[in-house]
């Protein structure tokens, strides 16, 4: 499976870098998947094929008024994905204040995270780990205990 | 304001201890605040006197089937304490398999962070985030844009 997660603007922490690159590396394990940085919003729809030029990327926004899911449903967001679509998946990462209304509108899933609004930087680690825990349920994988 | 925020066992991550002491330090511009690592849960009920004995604190237990709170009413609910409470307020963040029945039987409040499963340093991190930003809010500080 193709993932991507992508994210704005330079990661300010080290510590941020480092959970960034550990939960990558596990997730890696599970799905090909590649992390970029981009510039801005106009980037990721670009990336995902919404300037009408590239190829289409199934895209997935964070924004806190979207969908939240539990995590054995974001596992079986993954499975469905890997079973009926062969284009690359795109998890993105909005700048500090959010998506515009544009970019959400044409995303085709928006996930939310939880109620409360989450420092960029922290929710891209919190989506690395939720999508790592995943791959881990639908792998059966004990990492995953569950509450 | 006198605030607690306790968790279980050793940190393991060198990159979560330092976004802890990162909004440790940032927490503390703001409320008189003590991070207690502690062995089990058991050990944080006694802290908020729980066991009979020891002066009663209040006490706001992590766990996803919780309550969700938005950061404005995070925001709220750190400042209807600090109003009406002169008590300590302690956080607790549970054990990677989360807290007992009992422990949540005697918790003030049930906080969600989300209907995700989080690993448990990282549900810490986001914690300490979320107070940190409930008091920029109730003070007017930029940090919080909102959306």
């Amino acid at each position: 499976m193709k993932l991507a997660v992508a994210w704005i603007g330079k990661t300010k922490s080290a510590a941020i870098d480092a959970l960034t690159d550990d939960y990558l590396k596990r997730l890696k394990q599970y799905a090909d998947t590649e992390a970029v940085s981009l510039k801005d919003e106009a980037a990721i729809l670009k990336l995902c094929g919404r300037d009408g030029r590239g190829s289409r990327r199934r895209l997935v926004l964070l924004d806190s008024r979207g969908k939240q899911l539990t995590s054995e449903e974001l596992a079986k967001f993954l499975g469905d994905h890997q079973d009926s679509n062969p284009t690359p998946l795109v998890f993105a990462v909005g700048p500090a204040d959010g998506f515009s209304e544009n970019a959400r509108q044409q995303a085709d899933f928006t996930l939310s995270l939880g109620k409360m609004t989450i420092a960029h930087e922290l929710a891209r680690v919190l989506l690395l780990e939720q999508l790592y825990r995943g791959f881990t349920i639908l792998k059966g994988h004990p990492y995953h205990l569950g509450h």
